[in-house]
């Protein structure tokens, strides 16, 4: 079968979504070829897998990021991480992945591959594959480029049980790690700010620190990763839901120097700045303690931190202790300063 | 919360994906409360459900189908029934949908509500709820309104095993109805052709058809919806995973008199024409009247028809008795002449 993809010099044509030879060979040549196993082999319109009886979790995210190549990742490989983490902030050992993409015509085969090549990588190093695909072309300027939309499916183990509604009054606050690194990376790849080599995304897949987590305190009750909006959006959310308030402390929040630094030139609260990499967990108050320490044994949690506690506030409110001394609410933002962020 | 969106004459605004307020009161108040399951009620990161033990199936597709909205559907009801058809052909009962949006800043939200209404029936008829979901939004001029990528997951039936490697020389090749009529129909709406309203989409679900199917005759061995390259494309697609070659006859290949006349006119060939709601079976001689039989009596196959058999051919060929008596290979095109058909 002719149709054979040039994937060093070619660039995405309008017959590559057109359910001929060129799209087969382009899946076969390049998605399956980096995905590498055994359902994509299979060319099916649906991968078959053994589940185990339980609780299963799914969830999606569609990502267009901008630009695709960024310091610490690309779109590939966040969008292997952000479906992974979400299926874990449901408690779920994430199991299999599915993955569309929309291109634009014209974009070049070589950074497609170089996408797919990095996705493949996260997905092997999740250990979670992609199973299942999709490939749709638009004309050109009816895409920015590659928009990749990824959904998974997972377990969740016997006596999980998390959720966001789950929060109550004198439950502790936590976080695994500094805020805002990838928001901050994003802009100043977008921007070409010049901070310097040293601000990278932390996206990162999650779902090893989680069930680090779930056996060193089963009774977690909530699991959020601070995505767009940051974790000032996850507390508003997690408050909202549980009908509580948020009490948080200022100067236990993990910042890194660099990301205060750039947040300030740029006008940003590291609250509001999206992570990848990052989750927050809300525990009753005596499992803090063992909580707090299963996560900064991981390498993921090193910089984990108790930032505050859950409030009896049915308006919803969530609180800031300021590093002045003072207390000030935190703002559930309207829209967010960075669009396309993941 | 304020921040609630203008459903009637409002428009896509960047802050509709900035993981803010507007966010969430969007989600809540169109995609949320259309849907309406209590998976997105909760509004937890991953939606959660009990799944028996067994073989699951998952399939994905991205639709960015040109018009919106088309005889005989949306991009809302398009994408409900292609990701459910996929899961179908995989032999699995579909149980669960997720939906990732990518919105382009501007777009109507009157014309979104009615997208993600038509998306709702669409859901409800076919009984699989969509239980997790995703609302990007890019700037001006970077996608064409909307795409929506959907998710499935479904189980298998004890004893049910289809896959496009199980088809054998002498089994039997049946469609479930007329060919190219959503092709022809989208074709149509965007050239304003004037073929008339007669002209739909046979955009469709197909999993309650596929139960009938395999009850009357378990051992069927191939199931695929011949969406993008027509049936051409999925009779090659089938002849290669299989290693064997297949044989039509024109003469009982069910096309509608309107469009065999569109196609025609338009220069095409209904073989090569996406269809939304009709499937391909492969079967074993013996079993091929009872399914025929199940077909014609479902309300999805009752144009049902055997066109042909399966060849003991290695190079793969799809041949076709010609309505005139020769004999003609069937192509397996490089592209499609129909971009964004789906
Ligand atoms: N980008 C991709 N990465 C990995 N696998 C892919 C990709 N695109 C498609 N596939 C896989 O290739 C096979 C064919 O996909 P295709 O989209 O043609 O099937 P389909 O959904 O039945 O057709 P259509 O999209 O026209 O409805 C499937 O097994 C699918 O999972
Ligand atoms: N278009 C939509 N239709 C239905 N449900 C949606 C839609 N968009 C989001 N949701 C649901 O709303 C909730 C919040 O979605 P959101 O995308 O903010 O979560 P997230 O994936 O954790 O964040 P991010 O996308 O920033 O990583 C989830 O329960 C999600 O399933
Ligand atoms: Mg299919
Ligand atoms: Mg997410
Ligand atoms: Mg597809
Ligand atoms: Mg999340
Ligand atoms: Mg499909
Ligand atoms: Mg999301």
């Amino acid at each position: 079968m002719s149709g054979k993809p040039d994937l060093e010099a070619g660039r995405v044509e309008l017959a590559h979504g057109g359910g001929g030879r060129a799209m087969t060979r382009l899946i076969e040549e390049l998605f399956a070829a980096a995905f590498d196993n055994r359902w994509l082999a299979a060319g099916d319109d649906a991968a078959a897998f053994p589940a185990p009886a339980g609780r299963m979790v799914m969830a999606t995210d569609s990502h267009v990021v901008t630009p695709l190549f960024f310091p610490g990742g690309d779109i590939g490989s966040l969008a292997v991480h952000g479906t992974v983490n979400d299926v874990a902030m449901g408690g779920g050992r994430p199991l299999y992945l599915a993955a569309g993409f929309v291109l634009e015509e014209g974009f070049p085969l070589a950074d497609l591959r170089r996408i797919v090549g990095s996705m493949a990588a996260a997905s092997r190093e999740a250990e979670v594959p992609v199973v299942a695909g999709d490939t749709k072309v638009v004309e050109r300027g009816k895409a920015d480029g590659v928009y990749i939309s990824t959904t998974g499916v997972g377990v969740v183990p016997e006596g999980v049980a998390v959720g966001g509604a789950r929060a109550r009054p004198g439950d502790r606050v936590l976080v695994s790690g500094t805020l805002g690194d990838h928001g901050v990376a994003i802009l100043s790849a977008r921007e070409d700010l010049g901070f310097g080599t040293e601000l990278q995304s932390d996206s990162a897949p999650l779902h090893g620190l989680v069930a680090t987590m779930l056996e060193a305190a089963p009774g977690v009750r909530c699991l959020r990763d601070p995505t767009r909006g940051g974790l000032a959006a996850a507390l508003h959310e997690l408050a909202r839901h549980s009908g509580v308030g948020m009490r948080i402390r200022e100067a236990d929040l993990p910042v890194r120097e660099e990301v205060r630094g750039a947040c300030e030139i740029l006008g940003l609260d590291p609250l509001n700045v999206a992570n990848e990499g990052k989750l927050v967990a809300v525990c009753p108050p005596d499992a803090a303690p063992a909580l707090l320490a299963a996560m900064g044994g991981h390498p993921l949690g090193r910089a984990a931190a108790e930032i505050g506690k859950v409030t009896a506030d049915e308006r919803g409110f969530v609180e800031m202790e300021t590093a002045f001394g003072g207390t000030r609410l935190v703002d559930w933002l309207y829209g967010e300063q960075l669009p396309r962020i993941c």
